[in-house]
């Protein structure tokens, strides 16, 4: 059976892994060390570093797909990579727009795809501030300075009310060398994402739409399929994903992070070329996970059902606590599982840091279950794996 | 996260890493060779014999748990390990009743569970072939012999209709030095298996009573749940499997196949304490699998929930073929994959030989499905994944 190489031994890499297993495979793994999420499962991990053309060289060597668990490989090295003939998945021509924020606005606006105002803060300092006055007093500096490159988890994005504040990150920002773009703050009734899969041959592939919902800038719960969500606007936000992916050249699954704006239209936020955080609820409630999906796209094997399992299934991330918790991890998932022997956790093996993502919660709703007593139950357990505190004030523990 | 070590690199041991990765873990396995199905996915491989008391020892080291992925440890290799200290899940005074098919008859009789009628055919040569006279005459020689220890998927079973053939095989074995039981050959209507899991703190658990369909003496299809089956027997089944856990002190899951009489009753066939291809059909039609229930046993934490997520599921094995398939595995999937888009493949990283267990197909069914559909679907599929030959004469691949 193929062997494909994933870039980045993170937790996505560590779920494909699993994925993997069922396909006949043993995914391959570039990680940074042998405590990587991923590195911890695989017998088959190459350590290096995904900015060496020469790991990333022999982590390829005889695989027949290389793809990605983050966006950090720089271009010029996917390019190098293509010359030699290795099959780079997606592409780096798409990948491009998922690594950069800036090309990614303009090639969304060619397309005619719906995004909020946003002008470019690249080059010649006095003429970036300028555009950047220019974009804060049209918009009452109610606006949103993002790096063009690199930041993931609410890292690398600024909320701003007003000019100074704006100013002074901008100022910070470009000594430190750091591209920015500025969009406007968006009123929206919630967050979407439109997960979807496109192989090689050209086939795609939709799982349901989903509510996301963030805290301190990163995904926390994910509600699929987004509740109450008019079928024309969710079918909208799947044909864009999908004829994006088209356009682009994506292959692999590709999240479409939208705003579903108080005047109910839509419009397209952010673009990730990987497994998703929006998409771990397929793991448990839908018929093919995001992971073996990815790995079937990358194969250009035919792609998976993407049909629900379930009438709902919340997700809830588990993050690390900023301080220790007053049991063991081992502990808290011991006590998890008397109170909800329902609950499927997916931990990744990670140290807890504060606000980490660590692992997730699934739980999928039965028949008769009502989204809110889903989505308290999958909170409810995601804290206490956080911070061996129940949200009910339940201490039987 | 506790490190827990199964002995046996099979496939039962590679589904169980898969499993294992969602709580935290990395599977230890003990593999005769990197090529075996779990050393191939798992990052923890400690290659050496199940027969090497040391190879043991360094297995079990730092290990939670030590546990199986089949019968074939030396009781005594257990008894030592156990006096070192190593927590044996299930303990070699149960693990005993799976590996020895007379003392499990004799222990199931005391208990007074229904069993087939049988008899000792072990030490000495005349006395021995005397009992077998006197048992085949009783039985019209409609019966069958079995290895009493080793005998696993139609090996070391001999189905006999008369005298001669009876007696030759049992000259036979004795001579080889295999011991032998004689059982009365059962009038039935067809086999089940009721799967449970039982914690060290005595938590038990059953899945659905399951349908299993032999071919040549190994088990090719099951049904979840056994159609038709009435719930008071489906209960009775739960209950004897729970009961003998927990009189034998079993940890882990076990499978206790039985046969439903033509009368409508229930007998013990044979005993299982690990994961089981009886229960393959869980990876994808329940709520939680045997292999992470039975890891959730032997890390003593609760077991988890046990329903069906779905009204049916169709699992198939997929078998060797006699001659090599006209097209590779990887083509076979591929087409499969076209076909089928929620068919739930599981392979096994396996060569292909005549009748060898590669992988397996689950086909879970949809609220309106009818079984024979979702059947003759999960078995279509897994002829295909077996000889690249549709057994609906489709020829579009």
């Amino acid at each position: 059976m193929p062997t494909v190489t994933m870039i980045g031994g993170g937790q996505l890499a560590r779920m494909t892994h699993q994925a993997a297993i069922a396909l006949g495979q043993c995914l391959r793994v570039l990680a940074a060390g042998p405590d990587d999420p991923a590195a911890q499962v695989s017998a088959d991990v190459v350590l290096g570093s995904h900015d060496d053309l020469d790991d990333l060289r022999r982590a390829a060597a005889g695989a027949v797909a290389l793809t990605f668990d983050h966006e950090g490989v720089p271009l010029a090295h996917l390019q190098a990579l293509e010359a030699d003939g290795v099959s780079v998945l997606p592409p780096s021509k798409a990948l491009h727009f998922a690594q950069d924020k800036q090309a990614m606005r303009v090639r969304l606006s060619e397309l005619g795809l719906p995004v909020p105002d946003f002008a470019d803060l690249a080059g010649d300092l006095g003429l970036a501030r300028g555009r950047l006055i220019d974009f804060g007093d049209r918009h009452d500096w109610s606006i949103v300075l993002k790096a063009v490159r690199g930041g993931y988890d609410g890292r690398g994005v600024w909320i701003l009310d007003d000019r100074d504040a704006a100013l002074a990150v901008f100022d910070e920002q470009f000594d430190a060398g750091v591209d920015l773009i500025a969009e406007q703050k968006v009123a929206m009734r919630r967050e979407l994402s439109a997960m979807i899969a496109r192989s090689p041959f050209g086939q795609g592939a939709a799982w349901p739409v989903v509510e996301t919902i963030q805290r301190k800038g990163q995904c926390a719960v994910v509600l699929a399929p987004a509740p109450d969500l008019d079928p024309d606007l969710a079918a909208a936000a799947q044909e864009m994903a999908l004829r994006l992916a088209r356009e682009l050249g994506v292959v692999g699954v590709m999240a479409m992070e939208l705003f579903e704006t108080t005047e109910g239209t839509l419009l397209v936020n952010e673009l990730a070329m990987r497994p998703h955080n929006s998409g771990h609820w397929t793991m448990d409630g839908a018929v093919t996970s995001q992971f073996e999906q990815h790995l079937r796209a990358v194969c250009d094997y035919p792609l998976g059902d993407t049909a629900p399992s379930a009438p709902l299934t919340v997700m809830a991330n588990i993050l690390g606590a900023p301080d220790a918790p007053s049991m063991s991890m081992d502990e808290r998932l011991h006590h998890l599982m008397a109170r909800m022997p329902d609950a499927k956790v997916h931990l990744y093996g990670k140290g807890e840091r504060a606000d980490r993502k660590i692992g997730h919660v699934n739980i999928v709703g039965a028949r008769d279950d009502d989204l809110a007593t889903v989505r308290e139950r999958a909170e409810r357990a995601a804290h206490w794996m956080s911070h061996a505190v129940w949200t009910d004030g339940w201490e039987g523990h």
